[in-house]
Parts: C-alpha cells; structure tokens; sequence
C-alpha cells in the first residue's frame, strides 16, 4: 500500500483530517510522500514574505490599493468630478525548486476581473530570466515601472504607444551595468478565444538598457526599445476587427474616463513598428526621466498611406527629505521608496507630455494633447503615498476624441491619490 | 552600488531568486533595505492571523461562505424554490506601522466580483479611526453588524433605508460608554465612471449611539443616524438615470431575487433625508433589538411633492445554552458568538419587519410589506453556523414590485443556511 | 465591562490595533475570548501549509495557472491557432475543530470569476466526508481527477457526459479496498438566481469504486455511476429554457472554442439517465485507464422519441523514469505525481477517445466524433508540468456543431501546455 502512494501527500492535503491518524502516519513515512519542511515568516517593510531557510522556496501575497479623487476645471466640455477606486489587487508570487519563480495578480477595480501578471519563470541561468505567460512587454521605462513606484498618479501619454501586457515569452539577461530583454507575445489575457479562422495577432518586442554612469547615489540610464506588432488577421476581410489597430490616450487622469485624442480604427494594417528611446538621471535626492515614443502603422494594401504618431516626456523630482529613487538593475526600472524618516519622505514633481495623433499626410487627425503637470508625493511609509497632481492640459482643434468633445478644449485638473501597497 | 539600494529589497522581492547569493548578500546590508523581520503565525478561534511580536505589523486573511436553501409556499404568484451561494467572500486585514490599517474584501457569488470593504485607515489618534475607500455609511445597528454576525438570515426590510457602502472618508471616535462615527461619501464602487456632465452623487452620513446601560452581562444600547443622499446629477436633464432616485425590498430571502415592493423611478429628486432610531438591549441570553427608518425625498422642482417613506423591526433573541449577544463598543455593533460548549450554541429568535413603501399624499403606491419571522441557529463552533428561519410574508394590495407580481399576496418562506466564517 | 466580551477577540482582529495596549490586554484574559494560539508553518512539495500543533487546524493555499497554445492542421474549416490561459486558479482550504473541512476555489481565467468547489465538510464520522456546496458530481474516474493531474491536456469527449459541479449535499464512505459516494443536487453555482415560477434542475447521483488488485506498486480499478437529472422546469411551458437539455463536446482543445458535435436543445425533457463505467489499472510505471459513458433522455410527452447518447476512451500511460500514477483510495482518484529524479519525471500517453451524438431513431443528428492522441508529459519537478498533445481529429458527415462547421471535417492539432500547481 506504501508503494502506490495511496493516502499520499497530495490526498493528505486535499482530504487533510478526512484519514485517521494511523493512515495519514503511514502516508507520511512512505519514502515517495515528500516530508513536510518547515518555512519561517519575515516581513520587509510590510511584505510579509514566507521562506525556507534555504531560499529555495518563498511565497508573499502582495497587493495594491489605490483611491482617487479629481475635479475637473474650466473646460468647454462638461466633464464631471468624482472619486473611484483605480486598483484593487491582489498577487501571489513563489519562488520554488530554487530556480522557478511564478506570479498571479490580479485586479478588482470597478468589480470586473482583470488578471495582469500571471506568468511562469526560470531562473536557471545566472543572472537571467525566462518567462512564459501574461506580462508587459519589454517597452518604456515608465510602461514597466510598477504602478506602485510610478511619480506621477497616471503614466504618460506615449504609455499608449507601449504594447503592454500580452500572453508570451520574454528572456531577459542582465549584468551590473546593463540588461537585454526580448520576446514573441499573441493577444492580451482576455481576447485569446478565437473566432473561425482570425488569428490572434503577435508580436516581437525588446529593448536594452545600461547605466553609462553607476556612482554613489547617482546614475545615468539609458535605453533604447524596438515592437513589431501585428494585428487580428482574417484571410476572410469581413470578420469584426480583422486587421484594425486604433491609438488613443486618457489625459492623464483616469476618474474621468473619456478620451479627446484618437486615431479611431485604422483598417487594412499589416503590422505596427514602434521605437522607443530613454533616459534617465539620478543625483541623489534629484532626478530626471525622459522619453519619446514614435510608431508607424504599415498597410496591406500598398497605395495606402502609412500614418506615423509620436510624443515625449520629460519630468524631474526632487525628494526633500533626501531619498533617492532605487533603480532595479536587473529589468532596468525604478524601485519602491522607502523613507529615512518616521514622518515620510516628500518629493515635489514636474513633468511635460505631449503626444500627436495627427498625421496629415495620411489623413488622420486624431488630436493633439499636451499637458503639464505640478505635483507632490507624501511617502507616509513605505507602504502608504499620498499624491496630488495639478494638470494644464491642452488640446488642439482635431481633438474630438472618442466621445465628440468640443475641440481645442484646454482645461486643468486637480487629482488626489491616497495608495497602500503591501 | 549600496547607496542606490541596486538590487533593493523591493528587487529581492520582485525577483526573489533571480540575483546570485552575492548580490542579494549585498543587497541585504545595505543600510537603506530594510532587514527582514520575524513575524509570527496564531489563530484564534479559526482565524489566522500573523503579526510582529510588537503588534506594530499584523495580517489576518478572513472569509465566509453561506449555503442557502429556500423554499416558498401558499404564494398566489408562482415563486420557484431553489438554492444558491449566498455570499463567498475572501478578505486581506491589515495594521501596519501601528498607527495603519487596511481591508480588502471581495465577494465571488453569483460568479460576480462584488468589492465590499476596500480603505486606508488611520488609527494615530487615541480612541479613533479614519477611514478611506470603501465601505458601509454609518447608518443602521443591523445594517452595520457584519453578515457573519446578523441575527436572521436577510436583515429586515429597512435595511434597504440605510446608505450601505459607498466610496468616501469617515471619521469615527469612541469612548465605554459612546461611540460617534461621520462621513461623506460618493458613489458605489461599481459606479464611479463618469459619463459626460453627469456628476457623482454624495452624501453626508453620521451616527451616534450610546450605553446607558452596561452592567455584568448586560447592556442596553441606544443609537440615532442621520443621513443626507444626493441621486447623479446632470445639468443636461436628458441624460439616463440623472436625479434618479428608487427604494425597493426584498422580501426578507434572497434566493428568489424577486421583490414585491417598489417605488420605481422617481424622477427630479434633489436629495433625500434619512433618519434611523436605533434600542437594543442584552440581559444575559437574553436580548432584544429594534430599529426604526425613515427617508424623505425632496424634488429639484418645487411643485412636485415630496415622497416619504418608514418602517420598523423589532426582535428577541434567547441563547438556550446561555451566551450572550457580543458586543463591540468601538462601532456601537454586535460581534461573533463563541459557543460555550463543544456541542455549540443553540439560540431561538423572532422578528416583526414591516416597510411602507405607500405615500398616496405623494401618488406612489410601492407597496406595503408585513414580515413576521421565526427561527433557530445552531452555532456549531466558531466557526460555523446553521440557520433556520420562517417566514409569514403579508402583501398589501399595492405590491406589485419590480415582476409585475400579483398584488396582495400573502405566503411563507422555509429557509436554511450553512454558513462559515473564518 | 469583560463579561460582555466588550472590546472582544472578534475585535481585537476587526479594528486590530484600534484599541489602546491596555484594552486589548484586558479583551485577551477575558475568559469567553479565545487565546491565540500558535501556528506552524510548514510546505510540502511545494504546497504552503499553515496547522496547529495538534492538526485540530489547517489552512492551505493552493493554486494552478496554465498555459497553453495550439495549432490546428488540414481543417476543412478555418481553426484559427492562438494561445490561452486555460486556468489561473486560487483556493483556499480549511481544517477547522478536527472534524470540519472547507474549500473555496476561484478561476480567473478569461477575466472572469468562476467559482469552483466552494463547500463545507464533515469528517466526524470514520472514513467519511459530508459535504454541502458547490463540487463535482460523483460520477466519472477522470471528471473527478484534479484537472492539475489529468493525464492529457483535456479531459475526453465522454466527460461532457459527466454532470459536473452543482450545488449539493453529497456523503462519501471509504475503506482500504472500495469508495462509495453518492448525493443530490440542484443548479450549477452561476445558474441559482430563480425566474418567476421556474424551478431549479436537480439531480441525484452515486459512484461506487472497488480495487479487486492491490499490491506492491501494482492496482486494479473499477467504478459504476448513475446519475439521474432534470433541467430547470416550469408549468408555464413558454419560459425560457424551461425543460431543455443539450449535449456538446469540444475536440479535447480548448484554445479554438468551436465544438463539432452538439446535439441541440432538447425540448420536452423530462430528465436525463446517465450511467459510467470505469476500469484502470496500474503495473509499476505503466498504467491503462478506460471508461464507457451512457445517456438516455426521458421526454415529458410520451409519444416523442427518448433519445441515447454513448461514447468511451481508453488511454495508457508508462512513466520512462519509473514513477507511478499515485491513487487516493479515499475518493478513487488519481493523484499528483512526485518525480523521483531532480531531472524530472517523463511520460508517455496515447488515447483514444469517441462520442456519437447521433440517435438516428430519434431523430438527432449531432455528430460523431474520434480521436487519437499521442503525448509527452515532462513533470519537471512537483509543482511544474509541461504537456504536449498530438490529436487526429475525425468528425462524421453530420458534425456541423454550433458553429455551422464545414461537415465531415478531418483535421490535427498540436498543443501544449506549461503547467503549475502549488
């Protein structure tokens, strides 16, 4: 009865009080049943972590919570304030067998379901990661930059232009003064059911990035990313969506969910080539960040016009109270702040955006935005940050958007963002 | 490299596993990463909690189930008996850095998210506690006891008065012998995607209740709540739902989701005003509740009348086995009942509901409902819990509800729940 | 003050740090407040386990993501390729007071909550489970394996048969050498919330299992179910859906979510009869599983024909690095397989599999449906599986599905999976 593992390990979990002791002793000096190891639990700063004292295995639950508030002012559309609540998130992340590690999170907000990494990597080659599974592309600095370590309430516009998380595989190497990342990908987590005959569409994305400058407390980044992506492909042109890629941006605010630039759908695309180029800069307390984003839409049809959008940002932070921003060498991203200080660390921000959905000579006039924004990051803790950004935003005369706004409309907002992140 | 916190604690986290042991070595000692601190498991009565030895940080993970089984007799309308998963909950705790804490707690029934509590809270001032995000308006002794706790299956018909849960802030300061809790709030969580030029709506929701009464196992508890409610407002009156208003019940049993009385719509409402009457008292085994809501609305336009509404519950609770009904001076709310026995608990109740959705002075004629109900709960541990009740439902002439019922009908209910908390 | 259990444990975790030292102090010598008492935490393979010294308590997290992808060849019709997150899976499981036990298992696969064994369970009788919720139906040998242990990427053809998970009560006995089970139940977990007069389907269903051999690494195995179900009735026959069954299988891919065979909606069902045949057996690293499944369906009227269904697989399996397919003689399942080797365990698999849904003398021509399969497992280690499936898929002349599918269709697929479980 031993050999067959009956009352095994597995069943001592899934019936777990369901065998008599005398059973479940003999499952467990059955020499294939695994010995249960003993794991301790620590927190860093809040994450609460579970471990073997070897490192082979960890597990920590983490998990986000963001609440909002923004008004809205002098503009030419009625755009209403309001409070919401723009994530709620939950992760369970492992390391197992050493050299496996894993990730599952997933989101809440507005009571849907929206699963965001979910993916399965190996750690087996020094200094080096594969993944497969549901996560971002390697694309833009502020795109990869978690959610809970961004400066500013809401990415730029040309996060837009970034292919974001799609299900695939991605290896990334890196070494002290620089990483490489590349991977294939096919849809986003929800639209792989297929319809007959469309395929999902894929993509080939990569980016590189270095540290030319690596000092005390000081840095220089940079980057460069290219993504070749195609869109659902149909060989009968009549299926919904076959071969349509669309570019659109929120002003930087989110409570209000409206658009006012927007490429509407671009029919007949083959692929997109988009590029990416950054940098960055650390001394000390300060920093800067920057980045432009430019994509190009190619045509199946070749006496279509092929229109081509970009934008930049650019922003700079100051920490009053003297931390500087982590950076994570091994994906090339900023890090959790944590303050020197039991009364919290305070950052002041400033950042310039702009993003051009016109491209006349292909006949699209999607818009064009530009905002500016003033804000300020109260880190209470280091699981605990209070934001407020202050936004001038301006839009030109094509910027109808997705919901046939007025035009030209320039208006200013003021958001609030109270965040845990545990 | 230390000084940049490079391959930081949030990396060792983030990419526990893929640093080689000499980095993360590193990593470790560097003086702004915080070391990892031990953190201890407990359970108390089936809940598991862990925390730091200094209390400074705690988690606790708890959930319910509840297995409903109804069934509807002598009903002049053809109700169909069934079953169903009443409510499937999971929920993250938290107190971090002492002085924080947080909850975040999703329900899975019906194979829907539903966000129930999801804040912040601040608890640094002595005796109080602010809080952020999502959750119940203070408003309703019943409504406020947690649905693990609730003496009945359904709360009573009034409970559909009180605000229930809405994005907002709150403040809440208690004392032995008071407790005074307010707040303004917004929109549900589900409903906080604003259309154009439609805004939010809000309220302002305070409740105070007090123990004039508290001795050796008994208590008498009093509490008064009043609450001001504006619908989404729209300056364009075209838009859908804007100055909306509607009350409407069910009948005290959710597994038939009809309703019999119902306002509808009502159209032009400025705001309404609540107001609740709270008495409860606890002599041993022995206790008694009883609630008393009213709400009036007022119009956007002067000739219009102003619709108000009102009902009442009174109830008796006796533990045979002779507990007594826990009770929570920090939220003037009822707690979880621990069986003295191995055998558990076993307590017998009876409740008189009744809510009069009639105003004919107002032209609107919802209905009137009459709920008289028995019952006996078996609490088998801690952790778990039998519930039956019956129900004696009487229909007014008017109740035609939201399925175009045949009115006046009078019939009963038979229900049960298994249900556990953990 | 103490004997009201005011301030009390259920607070103590509720408003957890709410209180001042000196309150809390005083909550926990309340004598009627449970102390906390220590956890263990320990893994098994990978499994985190949180229990009391005594085992009175446990609580385990468990999950599974997978990760497929799939080509589709030679098709009459045009199957697109794609990839998918077939589960992303989170239970939680519970021991509580020695004889209760608890699940509740949650998918997020495809954005969208779907809520698994959500149940409740007694083991305070000697070799036996009573469980009240949502779980699988007793009735087939690989409908009730774990979908983490099933040996091919998807279950059969036959297991659409199966009833699968609905809201019951079901009661399980268990010796060395057989399982019996058997319950009643009513509608699956998403499909409880009733109409007016339309009453929930149920059913009533038992399997019993038996190991004529049991020695030495080496068993046989065989089981017989019955199942009888009615579909949602009502006495007002034009409702919706009211007294309709069908019957539909996808090719054993999930990627492509077209199906082939599918007899329709069904009228004027009265009930359905359903019987299952298993027989498997184990010889060290080899092992040979087939079942026969059976459906009748009994019409209201009596001069309409009774139409029957039937199909079968069987499948072997030889494990190159020498495990075995472990057994749960407590449920008569298959089990996780635990590779002996830190390279991992290998399998090799090859099925055949039919279902006919065609009943010419009743008029049904639903399609009939073959396939083989040839595959690979590779357990890479515990928690971690990669699969791969060769499938010859033949469909007959009348297997134009719900999709309106080129009929007579012969096609490939190629799939594989990336696998964990914890």
């Amino acid at each position: 009865m031993k050999t067959l593992r009956t009352l095994s390990f597995a069943c001592l979990l899934a019936c777990a009080g369901f065998v008599g002791p005398a059973l479940a002793q003999e499952a467990t000096t059955d020499p294939q049943t695994p010995a249960l190891e003993p794991v301790d639990v620590f927190h860093g700063a809040g994450i609460l972590i579970m471990k073997t004292p070897d490192d082979s295995f960890k597990w920590w639950l983490d998990g986000r919570l963001m609440i909002d508030a923004a008004m809205y002012h002098n503009s030419d559309n009625t755009l209403a304030n309001g409070v919401k609540v723009r994530r709620a998130r939950f992760a369970m992340n492992m390391v197992f067998w050493k050299t496996w590690a894993s990730q599952l999170d997933v989101d809440f907000a507005d009571n849907a379901v929206d699963v965001k990494d979910a993916w399965i990597g190996y750690t087996g080659v020094k200094n080096s990661l594969l993944r497969f599974g549901n996560f971002r592309e390697p694309f833009g600095l502020e795109t990869l930059t978690s959610s809970r370590y961004i400066t500013f309430m809401e990415r730029s516009l040309i996060d837009n232009i970034s292919p974001d998380r799609h299900l695939g595989a991605a290896f990334g190497h890196w070494q002290n003064r620089w990483q490489a990342t590349g991977g294939v990908f096919g849809p986003a987590f929800e639209d792989t059911n297929d319809a007959i005959g469309q395929d999902q569409g894929y993509s080939v994305t990569g980016r590189v990035t270095a540290l030319p400058v690596s000092m005390d407390r000081s840095l220089v980044h940079v980057g460069f990313a290219a993504s070749y992506e195609t869109p659902k492909a149909a060989t009968d042109p009549t299926l919904k969506d076959a071969n349509q890629m669309r570019l659109r941006a929120r002003p930087e605010s989110d409570v209000n969910q409206g658009r006012f630039i927007d490429t509407g759908k671009m029919s007949n695309v083959d692929h997109r080539d988009a590029i990416g180029v950054e940098a960055a800069a650390v001394f000390g307390p300060v920093s800067f960040q920057s980045e432009y984003n430019t994509v190009q839409y190619v045509r199946t049809v070749a006496a279509l016009p092929e229109p081509s959008f970009d934008g930049w940002y650019a922003f700079g932070s100051w920490f009053l109270t003297g931390e500087n921003r982590p950076y994570d060498r091994t994906s090339g991203e900023f890090e959790r702040v944590i303050p020197k200080s039991p009364r919290g660390a305070f950052e002041v921000v400033a950042r310039y955006s702009e993003l051009n959905l016109n491209d006349f000579s292909a006949g699209i006039t999607g818009g064009h935005e530009q905002i500016t924004t003033l804000g300020g990051n109260w880190y209470i803790n280091a699981n605990l940050r209070l934001m407020t950004n202050y936004l001038f935003v301006v839009n030109d005369q094509y910027s109808k958007g997705d919901r046939s706004y007025t035009t030209g409309d320039k208006f200013n907002v003021l958001q609030a963002r109270l965040q845990l992140n545990f």
